[in-house]
């Protein structure tokens, strides 16, 4: 299927836990990081701050083994089915979803934070 | 939570479905919307493509009620926790993220595409 990237190259990708269906984090892909991901199983993004092609968990060891891709109806914007060894978050949390608007923390925090090396990127 | 919009004024907004978990869309707000969206009770975005405000099933009358607003650990993205009347995705599928990457599809379609005016936004 034909991806529609943004004019930087890029489109956003949610990844999403296989097991509990928690939304784990959006981060961003590229061509090349997509494909890193199909051939490697391990999810890859793109990392706008950093300009450069990010495995998940390449310096913590927080991987995100893939189970499936998905694609949305008009192919900008991709959704990782993942099972993520330690935390997705560069926080220790277990999701980077783990404020409500007001600051209320509603998730749990799997690692001590300064033990997450793989800092947050987009 | 002051939310980090980009420099065209919006964030991306995951909506997730509060009974099932399914990742339904990906779509943005401006600040606008995320108020909106507060105060009503009721999932708005901002239309890129239209660029205008839109309370989600404003011409299809597939709302999203909203549980829960959730920003995540740099304030960049939001997850809105959507109690989804109808389908999401204007094809009329469960989930705008309806197909694995080589086309196949994975979800229901819930409604007739025909009768999804709503058409799909970003």
């Amino acid at each position: 299927m034909d991806i529609h990237y943004n004019n930087s190259g890029i489109v956003p990708v949610i990844a999403q836990d296989a097991k509990t269906g928690r939304v784990l984090m959006l981060a961003y892909a590229n061509a090349e990081a997509l494909s890193l991901s199909q051939s490697t199983g391990y999810a890859h993004y793109f990392s706008r701050s950093r300009n450069r092609l990010w495995k998940k968990g390449e310096e913590s060891g927080h991987f995100q083994k893939i189970e499936a891709i998905r694609v949305d109806c008009d192919a900008d914007t991709l959704l990782y089915i993942v099972h993520q060894t330690g935390a997705p978050c560069h926080t220790g949390y277990e999701t980077c979803f783990f404020r409500e608007l007001d600051g209320k923390v509603i998730a749990r925090r799997l690692v001590n934070p300064d033990e997450v090396y793989d800092k947050k990127d987009e």
